[in-house]
């Protein structure tokens, strides 16, 4: 093992873990943390004071971002990143997003402990409000670091009870104050996250660690199809325009049109609205959602550019209307930090798979500027953005240790 | 043509439709004259003007069911009797129920007209309360007549604005007086309902006449689908317990069950609710409604008895619980009315077919006790329930021949 895997302690991770938990705990296991809360304040000021402790330094940026930097031999070369977010769903677990920047900052720790010092910086990052659960959208610290969102225009989001989101980050920044910078340093050498999978492919494998080769791109859809309301008990079938029939036939046509032996492609109806929902009563009215992704950009376009045709051919006698709401592009790792990652989990003797993330992550906006990668341990279940969340300390401690692996090495390049 | 039928009136008739349709007249055409409302009091007082015009007794029971008898030469022999009801859905047509009673009143004035002396009387009925809109259940009035419903219990139900049904009958008697009688007379000599279809097979057949075999039996199930929550970007299909995917699949497969060439099984799915109804969440519940029909006992149980074996059988890696709720036998009426009927449009020349009722009417609950039979009319597209609800003119003057024709040889008898 590297002296600095070495140094990866598994007790003093996962207690940071049962501290954090505190803040916004809730009755049953999880935390309710959302973006810049008076709990997300307490967040910042725990892992704050750690970090100058450790005599690390302590900084943020305009869209309330937190940085936490342990030098390098020469301070003014890139640094090398690493990190998540400390914000949770109203009902979220002890582990989303909180692992990356507590294994990030064990990482630190780490180095310190092993007495290594690295050329490069190696630098913890807190991106604001990933989940978008009291601002949207989510993924709004890592977007507007990356110019995909404006500053300014989401400084002035509002949540539901009408707080601007640039009031909410001066109350927290008074509450948990850091030294602001101006504007955003893109300049990262290579950037990686931990996070568990939110997911049950390592579990089911028996793997501990997850090595991240891109985040798969997603489409969302939306279908209407219309028919004819009519009266259940007069009207023949024959003549009907049953738009619950026709929607029927047109799932099952998609889920063949989607059908992936190689169990890759996500297919999902997650909404289904039946009108006029009267039992005797032929509906006139479906509307549904189809949820859709694929880590292959190819493979995302071909199905998805024929979800339309497979519904038109399988409507029958009613019509259907089908829209685009979102296409969000595959996200691919760059392949030596995925290589990388691989190399150091095999040297740890991790048991490890390859795969693509089904969520979105930070990771996806930062891709585009640096050489990025992403690290995943496996969570009970795959159940996630739920209180009954749950890891293992010594897979927590496991991801810890392939991450300082990685991050010393590509420090000292 | 017989005297009688020769004398219906096609103007009279449709101007007594016209009338009626005052009565709670809506702006798209339709009416809203829900039972025991100030305009089923106004739609009594016009038709009781009618009949003390023509000098028929009239008279109310004590569920407000109305009553207008033509004098037969042997007034104590058991009356033929026919009707339907005067009271509306809340955005109903024109003709569905009010037809069968002004119908009835039209072959009493053709009786008349024509100078023709029954032996036995002859008797138009209002029932009260069929829709069930305001007040349910519905076929209130025959329900309780034929004791299948307490008078006290019935008498007892409150609207939804807590009027108890009780005092909305005393409101509208004392608004519509008539005379009361005690009890109620199960003592017909036979029964015939005259009503617009409801649904679009005349129309598609272009006949002008409905000889209808049977009131078809109903079934009504829920179904629901338990699967399990998870997230759609990161579990993979084969893991999935997807309760929109497994109750897709119970849906095919039941059409597949209930599939009937001949076209007179009735199979409607009318509510579907999928939860938690999120775009990106895997569904773990859905609930619908089954809506079953059938003329024949014997299908009606084979095919309903199989609904759960089928759903069980299709469910996946989901579980699913299946409840029948309602399950009302078929009424098969008299052949001897049936004939009659049939006898009847022949012998005038109307294009007519034998088919069975699919929707509920007062009929059923009087057919236990006498030779009873109803008779069909088209209506346009087969809407009905809805203000759009249209028939013509001569349609209607057609089903009033074929009625006064039948009531005639019955109530010489």
């Amino acid at each position: 093992m590297s002296d600095a895997a070495s140094r990866i302690d598994e007790t003093r991770l996962w207690q940071r873990h049962v501290d954090m938990a505190k803040l916004g705990g809730l009755s049953k296991g999880g935390v309710n943390r959302q973006a810049l809360s008076a709990e997300d304040a307490a967040a910042r000021r725990l892992i704050g004071g750690w970090a100058q402790a450790r005599g690390y330094d302590l900084f943020g940026d305009p869209i309330g971002n937190l940085y936490i930097r342990r030098a390098g031999t020469e301070n003014d070369a890139a640094p090398v990143v690493t990190g998540s977010h400390m914000d949770s769903q109203p009902t979220g677990g002890k582990y989303d997003g909180i692992y990356g920047v507590l294994a990030g900052f064990e990482a630190l720790e780490a180095l310190d402990d092993a007495g290594i010092r690295t050329r490069r910086p190696v630098q913890v990052v807190a991106w604001m409000n990933e989940e978008g659960s009291r601002f949207q959208p989510g993924a709004m610290g890592s977007s507007v670091w990356s110019g995909h969102d404006d500053l300014g225009k989401m400084l002035a989001v509002a949540d539901r009870e009408g707080v601007v989101l640039r009031d909410a980050l001066a109350k927290t920044l008074a509450e948990a104050p850091v030294r602001q910078v101006d504007g955003f340093d893109r300049n990262f050498h290579a950037y990686i996250e931990a996070h568990i999978e939110q997911g049950p492919r390592l579990e089911a494998g028996a793997k501990t660690i997850g090595v991240v080769t891109g985040i798969q791109g997603s489409q969302r859809y939306t279908l209407d199809i219309i028919g004819e309301e009519a009266h259940a008990g007069t009207t023949p079938l024959r003549v009907r325009k049953d738009a619950l029939k026709s929607a029927v036939a047109i799932v099952a046509a998609l889920e063949r049109h989607m059908h992936d032996p190689a169990d890759v492609v996500r297919f999902t109806v997650g909404r289904f609205e039946c009108r006029p929902g009267s039992p005797n009563t032929v509906p006139g009215h479906v509307h549904f959602t189809i949820d859709f992704r694929h880590p292959d950009a190819a493979v995302l376009a071909r199905l998805g550019s024929g979800i339309e045709a497979v519904a038109k051919a399988a409507v029958g006698p009613c019509s259907v209307t089908v829209e685009r709401i979102t296409d969000v592009a595959p996200t691919v790792f760059d392949p030596r930090i995925v290589d990388l990652v691989r190399e150091k989990a095999n040297a740890l003797g991790l048991p490890n798979m390859d795969m693509p993330s089904g969520a979105g992550h930070d990771a996806m906006h930062v891709a585009p500027f640096c050489p990025s990668g992403m690290i995943f341990v496996p969570c009970e279940r795959g159940i996630s953005h739920n209180e009954a969340e749950a890891a293992t300390p010594s897979d927590l401690a496991a991801g810890a240790r392939v991450l300082v692996a990685s991050l010393e090495a590509l420090a000292n390049e």
